[in-house]
């Protein structure tokens, strides 16, 4: 294993660092916790806070700012945050109008989120969540009961993320959020596996030409392993398996998302998306917004994943909402 | 080799097309030329032209847009782009106040990019050009007489984009530039080599424990292999080359940039900038603005270099410029 890293053992304590010396206009940190938060503090507006294990960066930490989150909590690689550090986030974003959680459906993830807000809560904190569940791949899988939430979190970070800046209500941001959830579909693959720091080899090993349909964003398996072919044919399958949910038909408006694993240049992801405009123009889809780059990654695993998002006005004006993080701006 | 990609005759041109077809509202294609432009045309201002060989995504068609570039010229994977698609840019792009050509020194770059600007002058057009040759790691290279341009040259965008934008002649957006290819110094490594397409294998073969410090953008030799340590030594000996240059002192003000080269989880670039801070604190070098991520790649190296770049009062009013395009957005 070759990674630029100290130490396997401090590796998110430093990210963290490394990403609050880098944008001090952003963000914070918590003092003695993982977790970042916008550098102004709590404002008054209902408060979102994401999360989960490191390694898919610039996810959470990356879109903590104005028209996004509020707070992120960072657990170890690949693995769940501490309802403690959660709990942590939810008080230092509380600016008095109620928290949402945004949990990607991962058992860990879900249960220690659940534990924090229900620590929040005894606290006389409103908090409340919603769970992302956009991956059609596989019903379950390693670490979930369900689907699991990939990169279509990233959307639901932006348009909630804009409903709260607007000034909705806590159960109107969570009305806005669950819209989306039920609007969002993702499906990805791998080229190459990633490794780990802490296991120091890739999580699975593939064949010089063998690639993975259907893969998370933690190594655990996809749907199967096939001979590579050229790309269109790849996107081809994620787009088939995405339609094949009947959400998205002809006349509707989406936003399309094509996002690398964290090792795929960026040069592959314009390939797959100059297809996956081909595919969805040809179906009668129009793309309103297309977004091409690295937003939820799988550590230095080569691959990517197609979000599709069906748009109605709401969601559309959020979308289109001015947005001011590390990661992630729009005006 | 295992690329998503759909033939290696076509990758730029597919790419170009997948860029547009994701940034509609940026960038438009010059019909029939590997040329990207702003999607509004032309605008009475000194209009800036850059570009260089594919595989450096999203440099340099990424920066296309307002307050960066006008225009981007993209040759075949790390190959100079012929003079006459450059030509083709200039004419395209050229607003009635002449066009700045940003050139990295590569001998094919500056040759034809050269040669470009004798023919748009034959057509009556004011054009002129710098060079950037920020990487301090080798005088002479493999493509370069003196040394090579490499992520430095996105500064010289930003700022020189900027100070278009605001209006200044092009002798005066020349003189900015050429403020900042004085003040700007870059050095990168790597831990694995890229695989260009059409070569099919890495251009180059380190051991597992190997890295190779002072490579260039296109996996061209650097100064040396040494074992991998870790990347708070790496980061050391990137900073101490850079600082020996003797332009950065104690009271300074500079802007950082740690740049990944396509394959380096951004994970590892945050923990590589905390030490760059550490380091630079602890010398008195105040840091204005730090900027992480995907700048110049060379397609799928890991890896990362560190941009050095002083900043007085114009160079910072004008990085600090608001910029609206695909791969960098500033407000």
């Amino acid at each position: 294993m070759k990674k630029l890293i100290n130490s396997v053992d401090n590796i998110v304590d430093e990210m963290l660092d490394g990403m609050t010396a880098a944008f001090p206009q952003y963000v914070k940190r918590l003092e003695g916790f993982n977790v970042l938060v916008r550098a102004k503090g709590p404002s008054d507006k209902v408060a979102l806070v994401s999360g989960g294990g490191s390694g898919h960066e610039p996810s959470h930490g990356g879109f903590v700012g104005r028209g996004m989150l509020d707070g992120a909590v960072a657990g170890e690689v690949f693995t769940s945050p501490t309802p403690d550090q959660i709990y942590e986030a939810v008080k230092a974003v509380n600016g008095g109008k109620g928290v949402l959680l945004i949990i990607k459906n991962y058992t860990g993830d879900v249960m220690n989120f659940e534990m924090a807000e229900d620590m929040a809560s005894d606290d006389g904190i409103t908090v409340s969540h919603v769970i992302v569940a956009d991956d059609v791949a596989v019903e379950n899988s390693t670490w979930t009961t369900g689907r699991r939430g990939i990169a279509g979190t990233v959307f639901v970070h932006k348009i909630a993320g804009a409903a709260a800046e607007a000034g909705l209500t806590l159960s109107e941001v969570k009305r806005v959020a669950e819209k989306v959830i039920s609007n969002v579909r993702s499906m990805g693959m791998a080229v190459n596996a990633c490794t780990v720091p802490a296991a120091g080899k890739p999580g699975f090993e593939l064949e010089d030409d063998e690639i993975e349909i259907g893969i998370g964003i933690h190594g655990e398996p996809g749907t199967h392993r096939e001979k590579i072919s050229d790309v269109n044919n790849i996107t081809d399958k994620l787009i088939d398996k995405i339609l094949a949910e009947g959400i998205y038909s002809s006349g509707d408006e989406i936003a399309l998302m094509i996002n690398g694993m964290g090792g795929t240049p960026l040069m592959e992801l314009f390939i797959a998306n100059k297809h996956a405009h081909e595919v969805l123009d040809g179906k009668g889809i129009k793309i309103a917004k297309t977004y091409v780059g690295n937003y939820m990654t799988s550590l230095d695993m080569e691959g990517f994943s197609v979000t599709l998002l069906k748009l109605d006005d709401e969601l559309k004006k959020f979308l289109n909402a001015p947005a001011d993080t590390p990661a992630f701006v729009q005006f």
